[in-house]
């Protein structure tokens, strides 16, 4: 018992250590990213924000810009951005806004990416984003791509298809760069690799003993939008070097805590309130299902085909709300719970998400019938509601123990 | 003086009166419609569900079938609904949803139109309203339309058609009926009559002295979708008629009301609370731009296109909030506030509808910046704000006075 504690407080100890390098660089990237993206700014490269999964990097690449998404999860820029939109949209639509509107405020000094891009390149997901761009417009270029929202037709993708081939000219415009099929290929492969190396880091996730905790993974993925395709790659690749050293150092399984997935709504930078809460009180986040999770790498660019049908064939699967029916987003949710031996779901919402909040019922149903308890948390980026959530998810833990 | 009273009041008895008969008809004839329905479905017939103005009746008529329109507009149902979707949604998706299930319930006896329909078909505008459908097939079989939602591009008009057609098939599925070029313009050409029509009552609302109350048409066109298309044809020229005479013989402007438009979000059978208030707060509605007014019938079809393409072409420019960029609705509201000589616009919108409420920034810009007074209400189908959006029409109404 004794032996067990020591050999349980050295792991952790030499785990945070291990940890420590790569977690903390990616954790404190920021301010060395903005650097970054200034001097690639003054050398004329231009930068693209993007808000969502469905705009592919690939493309933004293949015109040699660089990318940085503006997805806010912060509170602190919502109060500014309630000045324009309605008080009971999602706050991540409002976080977002907030940002870049105060960042175009005369007399604010302001040292953050939001200030830095060229354009935005939104999409036409939910009601909320939509029609906040228009608003958006007023501040900074914004072009906007179509989206059908039934995903499974031929139709649907050649549709889909001259969208992206439209953006394509865009970004051809925007830099003065063709964007080659080469090119293309070439970035389509390296993004495919970024995609392998998170199914490495997520592999790890599902054995008994996960080398890595939710929130810090959760933390890495806030980071894959904000880094430089190339940086983050390094890092994950070192970070998946550490985790797996931990996994063949210390194979007992020294936790039987539950294990957590994590479904539902995006949770940008900023934004860990809820799976902190859950590690706090007890589980394991083994995976999220989620833009900040699976959704954004799980499946990979057919590297043979065409590479703008390619794009467009992977990008319209991701089986975002916003898509009807959304049966693959269950199907996925069920197969990961298997794949990640969960013992609960936490399916995470944003207050007036209306995707996500009407798509609850389906996955509650899904799991029930599987057999999966699962917790349904709808929230804002307050800080209000932390008590109450944590006291629910104490009674959760408590269950699944 | 005395004279000028004894004239105001005859008129208006002489008006109520001769309004009396079409109108009454209009308001009370959704028993009759059920019978003609329920007849029409022993028969054979098929009937088709509708929720939103983008599904062509055209295509619906020309496969033989009849349909009525599914929207709700009444609370009672709203906390069956409940049940199943979030509270914070829009009261139109869970006031229908509500509906058609309560419909469904065994046991629950029902002499609705939400039991008679063979099909749903619905459409992907907004998040509720979309994700709400998925649910609603365990009830009904539903069919959804997909809808691009950037619609100035031809592509977007080329997808709307390949989903048009899709429709078609399943009309003549569902009925075993051909449909046919000839059958599309006759119906075309049909549908094109109610639109005149509908533009020469809207005509003499123009007037210094309209012929008829807001709340009065509301209620008409609240039927436009209920009642078989040639009943609402009949009743619409009666009503005319009617109007024209009061017109014709009462030539004196007796009223210095204010001249208001409603703006926003559709107002379903059943709601009328905000119009009630206005013209029982001293306003006069001279013009609605809501899917219950001027968006349901303003364009014509192009009689001389291809009928399949001329109906893309002229349903994918309805200017509802789900489309963006969305400025044919700005200008088709200033255009409307020139043309009915409007004093001032209430822009009504339904809690959470993000669609509209994020568009009233836009629209109160526009509106002030034609130094048009604008008065923003948000609301659901309950009474409880009743005396609340009463006391804020007051002070519109003096300041317009």
């Amino acid at each position: 018992m004794e032996n067990d504690l020591i050999y349980f407080i050295t792991k952790h100890f030499v785990e945070r250590m291990t940890h420590f390098k790569t977690l903390e660089y990616i954790k404190n990237s920021y301010s060395s990213r903005i650097c970054q993206l200034t001097e690639e700014k003054k050398a004329g490269k231009k930068i693209v924000g993007t808000l969502c999964l469905f705009v592919p990097d690939e493309i933004i690449f293949a015109a040699d810009a660089d990318r940085v998404i503006l997805c806010g999860g912060k509170n602190d820029t919502i109060s500014i951005a309630e000045q324009y939109l309605p008080r009971n949209i999602c706050p991540l639509v409002k976080s977002s806004f907030g940002s870049v509107v105060n960042n175009g405020r005369s007399g604010v000094k302001s040292c953050s990416h939001f200030g830095l891009v060229d354009i935005v390149v939104a999409e036409n997901t939910c009601d909320s984003k939509k029609k906040m761009y228009e608003l958006l417009g007023d501040y900074v270029p914004t072009y906007v791509l179509d989206l059908p929202q039934k995903p499974d037709s031929l139709a649907a993708v050649k549709y889909f298809l001259e969208e992206l081939n439209k953006f394509k000219g865009v970004m051809e415009q925007l830099t003065g760069n063709k964007v080659t099929v080469e090119q293309l290929k070439k970035e389509i492969i390296s993004s495919n690799e970024t995609r392998k190396l998170l199914h490495r880091l997520y592999d790890l996730r599902k054995t008994d003993s996960p080398p890595i905790s939710g929130v810090d993974v959760i933390k890495v993925m806030q980071k894959q939008y904000v880094l430089s395709a190339e940086d983050f790659k390094k890092a994950l690749r070192s970070l998946i070097d550490e985790a797996e050293k931990i996994k063949a150092d210390f194979k007992t399984d020294f936790t039987r805590k539950p294990r957590i997935m994590i479904s539902g709504c995006p949770m940008p930078g900023g934004n860990t309130k809820v799976p902190e809460i859950i590690e706090n009180r007890g589980g394991i986040i083994v995976v999220e299902e989620s833009c900040t999770g699976t959704r954004s790498f799980w499946d990979l660019v057919d590297e043979s085909k065409d590479p703008m049908t390619a794009l467009a064939e992977r990008y319209i699967k991701i089986p975002c709300s916003c898509m009807t029916p959304n049966d693959r987003r269950i199907d996925n949710i069920l197969e990961l719970a298997r794949e990640f031996k969960v013992d609960g779901v936490v399916n995470y919402t944003l207050q007036f998400c209306h995707g996500y909040n009407i798509e609850r019922y389906k996955v509650q149903q899904a799991l029930r019938n599987a057999g999966i308890p699962v917790l349904s948390i709808e929230t804002d980026y307050s800080d209000s509601d932390v008590e109450q959530i944590g006291l629910r998810v104490d009674a959760f833990m408590e269950m699944l123990s």
